[in-house]
């Protein structure tokens, strides 16, 4: 048997409140998903102005980088054309996002959950998703 | 050009808080979404205990309600065998969804969204989807 | 070889008028789709106030209709539990439509394309269609 | 509550004879579709020769631009290989569009709908979307 650890509703909370002062702060409204360690969805928040499109995309952000336990902007650098992992990018009906903004939320070395963010740039995207893991963190 | 009127997120979370505090009475965990106009995901809760399955199930009676601006237990029952509209529920890849818990929101007669229940029973979905209206309402 | 006819996007267009003028008189604003004889889409109008999960059942209804040269509605009736076409309402991943609305149209007895309505009941989405198809063979 | 503004049918079917006009121009018969803001369906017309596959390229340019704000080959150049958006084309089962011929529709500096079109090359197809849209801004 095996016991694992995963975010309750009440972490994924602080997770998106983190992620959405970011947001906030850097003026760009965003789709913000928490997932549990099996990259099923916790909790969204399209903010105000969060594009329809990055409804999808910020769930299966957050669902590959918990399903995963790997950054989805690690998978863009390692499936770029040319290396080994090229094409992962449409596997699972298009679900497995290469493209950054996902990160694996861990807690004592152990992937928990993950957050995925859509809107803005993936660098952007990516910002907001590590001010959520910071915010969690802290306050948790 | 058509001028329309929808949820914000804060009106979502307000959905959301109505329809969580009456899971709470009732002792059933559940799987809370809302979603704008158009059908498109605004806020989604899984609380703690709520069912995978149901994480989908949610998001598309929200999905139904707002969108043919029609409850879905009303589509159950006119879609029970026998009535013209059999056979209705597994349209839209199965997104149509025909069991209770989805309610449209309407203010001053318009719907400006919807919201999805799933987890207990139909009747006990329904009860925290009203609760849910009941709480926006009145505190909007 | 095999020579076929098909409408042409002039001819949907005159069966989108008479199921809109259908519509008008009712009252109830509709999702109006017509298909080539392979069940492919030609033409599709969402009036003010058609319901967005109408879309893709229009579209669906006048695939099937067009594509299986039969009538929604007849698929209702044959597939009820019981008789032996039961459970084929989700077949093609549930594009197959039985609810009524959806009618094959034909010339010289030769099915050309179909025409399917969505928004309404379905006796006035069927109602809609014929319309559609008065117009249509009265006109062209 | 937010207030929205978005093409009606009337909107949509300018935008439709501006990009028909200009694929009879360039002599390629096209598939010509529009959306409203959050990327549904409002009208679609496939030219009498336009491509069956461009109808569900078409569809789904025209629901990127709306629903991501941003035209489709906008999204080509972010997302060529070495670029950090690599590998969203296949987003959303892959109705992300990042092949040139979406754009959105704005008014007044806000995006109510969006165009697509398939069936020519991307330059061709982004050349009617335009047209499209001139013709729209120009008879409104």
């Amino acid at each position: 048997m095996i016991t694992i650890r995963r975010l309750d509703i009440s972490d994924a909370y602080l997770l998106i409140a983190g992620a959405r002062d970011k947001a906030r702060e850097i003026g760009v409204p965003m789709c913000i998903a928490v997932t549990d360690e099996s990259g099923q969805l916790i909790a969204f928040e399209r903010m105000d102005g969060g594009k329809v499109t990055s409804t999808t995309i910020a769930i299966d952000k957050a669902f590959t980088a918990a399903a995963a336990k790997k950054a989805t902007h690690e998978y863009g650098a390692a499936s770029q054309p040319g290396n080994p992992t090229f094409g992962i990018h449409s596997a699972i009906g298009g679900r497995l996002m290469v493209v950054g903004g996902g990160l694996p939320v861990a807690v004592d070395g152990e992937v928990v959950g993950g957050i995925g963010i859509s809107s803005g740039t993936p660098t952007q995207d990516l910002q907001c998703a590590e001010a959520g893991i910071a915010h969690f963190l802290a306050m948790r």
